[in-house]
């Protein structure tokens, strides 16, 4: 049984979100870009606004980063993706696909470089362009999930 | 030098994020809340709005989840926290604070269970109340960097 009342108490109002920076991956369109950033060891950069530099202070100290990206082209109102090869369907939120009702990217990257607002960085694999929303440092003990599996 | 000419090319209009479902997690304040989700053993609920719910399909083939939340509570004028102890001060986005310009909290939690638009899983330690953005399976191949290091 669905319990509505509950479900009325799901926060409705839209969430501001602003762009701190972009990335440049030389990629122009979709079809350019590689699978999987893990497997494209092209270097790429992130250019952090002005007003947001102050944030990167001392981000050299980290070996890797999380960036949350949002994916400009996505299509927001997919919910599913059919079923291919030996694949079942899979709902947008069992998926990594862009497609997503907030299309919110996120790439565990490499950072090789970092000087005066400009993060050098490998794996990334979105269109050039695209807005950067947050950085965070990957933190192991935080992060890593060694006992991971997807049934797919 | 700062190149202003480039910096005049990052996207500067908001972006409009909307919550697709609620934490559930029984901390009322911040201050009640664990420092860290992954040694909070107790569980939490994730309630998907009724319109998100079918993007939730076959969620259970996967073991472990990102969920991507809006940090309601923050700061977001927030740039740098200073040191403490024997930390150097750091830039937000060298840092996982709730309080930084776009204050979206990523965290892998542990599926338990999921049942008609309700996922239990372990691992948050946000208020409750807290809107989610958006859920992603952890994907080993793509998000493990057993290489990382943070020197703080």
């Amino acid at each position: 049984m669905t319990d509505t009342t509950r479900l009325l108490t799901i926060p409705s109002e839209t969430i501001e979100v602003r762009p701190i920076g972009v990335i440049r991956t030389g990629f122009e369109h979709v079809k350019d870009c590689p699978m999987s950033g893990r497997r494209n060891a092209t270097l790429s950069r992130i250019e952090v606004a002005l007003e947001y530099q102050s944030a990167l202070h001392n981000i050299e100290l980290a070996s890797h980063l999380w960036v949350l990206y949002w994916l400009h082209k996505s299509d927001r109102s997919a919910r599913v993706r059919q079923a291919r090869g030996n694949q079942v369907a899979r709902g947008v939120f069992a998926s990594r696909a862009p497609n997503r009702p907030n299309p919110i990217g996120l790439s565990a990257v490499r950072l090789v470089e970092y000087s005066h607002g400009i993060l050098t960085i490998s794996g990334l694999d979105c269109i050039d362009g695209t807005p950067v929303v947050d950085l965070k440092p990957v933190v192991p003990k935080e992060d890593a999930c060694p006992e991971a599996t997807i049934g797919w």
